[in-house]
């Protein structure tokens, strides 16, 4: 039952040799890597927020995708849970299995872990490998002020209903690998990128918890996920379609589907009371680089899309299925 | 390359149907599951003690492992990191990877590690599930009080080595399992029950945190662990073989490799100063469940093992080797 291989190598020295000295981060671990456990000193008047998210080869990455780009990825699907909750970064532990003790592949990995790791103000702190099929779980901590993280419940009737940057490019760079479209060149690189790395949004800390009467990040389409709101909140929504923040290519065929329910866009979903506006517009002034959209807002039942010539009840759709 | 399958269950409807109400802490969460994560508080004057681990079907547990005895392993060598910590159990995470719906696993799976985690006080916060190979990781957080935890620097030359209950039962259940040996039925129960249903060692925490100089739970078999102990205190061991804490059948049959380098005990290895020799024997009167054996001392530089004719050089040899 037990690996046996050849590589002369053990768990020990390959977390030393590629997982030593991952990112940096403005709470320094008590005790970090190399003992039984991490010891963390949370701040007083902070609290610690946790989320773990698994990437797994041919379910959430395409098999062929780079080392780098899993890591990247991997790191970036749970800063983006924080980001929603208003966290700021603080500590993480990898959980990595691999079919084989490749020192190309680890190399690539854990450099492109390092370098997203330093972005956000990250720590490794600990970890395990082990062989099996590719798999990596990695369990994000961040710090929030006491109070100012931001739920899925609180969205009020009436609320503006907000998302940041573009829809559906993940899903559009996805369906352009698997020869389900074929993308112009122009939109190739920015479509891929979306796909493999997603910017996780921390920049919005402040803003959410200042302004947001709610919040969650975008893993498995809008629709899907924006019902976790209305379900958790007990309110419903309207959407414009028109105002979903969507390339010219979706616009142009009509592809709103992969804005809707593509998944995989990590951008922020959040709801914010009108007396708020303003504040988005000042925010938009000033970040260019995460624009929030206006696409609908709070109702007290349905769940509508509205579109040109008609309106969509959204409560018979599904966003991304695990296991339907 | 997204699942899809004909199970009318998505993600959020399986977490919400078998992992909610998994365990309860002392410490409760000011959000648990149910958003992109958890908040916690950590209380003042504690600190976080945090750990990672996966278990893969085929790799840490044979395939025709029961879901229960898996998932009550998956949990229980997470809370064995926190014992060798000396700190106390407060929430974990979960990530499921399941290579189908199997309602009937599914509950046995929860069941199991609702009724541990209900016995150790540690509660369910978050987590996910995802279709791939099976896999379960587990990410645990401890408090402990503020620099209380043990960590594997620390043993000074002249201190006792401990270990808790008996080495080797483990080992001995996988070679039954495996049919390398065939164990007397009157042994088959105590080592099966070691293999699948490792007792973490938390009583252990109040005695570590007052009297241990080092700790580390043992997970890849004694004399590897051991050996973590020792490079990071810069220390040497000698261990006596005839103390080992082994099964007559280990004695009779001379398979102290069992106990050495087997491995999957989960029992405390720890380093204690020699005046607290009496406090030792103390624990022992008052834990005949969890006893501790002295197995040798604390030496300046080599690593050997005494038997009853012999002396061998432990710096050769090597416990579990995860890729090599």
């Amino acid at each position: 039952m037990r690996v046996k291989s050849d590589v002369p190598s053990n768990e020990f020295s390959l977390i030393e040799r590629y997982f030593t000295n991952i990112g940096k981060t403005d709470y320094p671990a008590r005790l970090s890597q190399g003992d039984d456990a991490a010891v963390l000193d949370v701040p007083a008047g902070m609290q610690a927020v946790m989320s773990v998210d698994t990437l797994i080869g041919g379910v959430h990455f395409p098999e062929q995708t780079s080392a780098a780009d899993i890591a990247f990825k991997a790191l970036a699907v749970n800063l983006s849970d924080l980001a929603a909750m208003a966290a700021k970064p603080a500590w993480f532990l990898l959980s990595l299995s691999l079919p084989d003790y490749n020192e190309i592949w680890l190399e690539e990995f854990s450099s492109s872990l390092k370098q997203l790791a330093q972005i956000y103000r990250v720590e490794l702190v600990g970890g395990d490998t082990c062989q099996g099929s590719l798999s990596v779980t990695i369990q994000i901590t961040g710090l929030v002020r006491d109070g100012q993280f931001v739920t899925r419940t609180g969205a009020q009737v009436g609320d503006s209903i907000l998302v940041s940057g573009a829809l559906g490019n993940a899903s559009l760079g996805l369906a352009h690998l698997e020869q389900r479209i074929h993308l112009p060149s122009s939109l190739q690189e920015v479509c891929l990128s979306a796909l493999n790395r997603p910017k996780p949004r921390l920049e919005l800390a402040e803003f959410l918890s200042s302004y947001a009467s709610s919040a969650i990040d975008l893993s498995d389409g809008l629709v899907g996920d924006l019902n976790h709101i209305l379900r958790n909140s007990q309110v419903g929504a309207s959407l414009r379609q028109g105002d979903l923040p969507v390339n010219d290519w979706i616009r142009k065929n009509d592809a709103f589907n992969h804005a809707l329910i593509g998944g995989d866009d990590y951008e922020i979903c959040c709801t914010v009371p009108s007396q708020y506006r303003d504040r988005v517009d000042e925010w938009n002034l000033i970040h260019p680089d995460c624009l929030l959209s206006e696409i609908g807002e709070i109702t007290e039942s349905n769940y509508t899309l509205i579109t040109d010539d008609h309106s969509v009840d959204l409560k018979t759709w599904q966003g991304y299925q695990h296991f339907g």
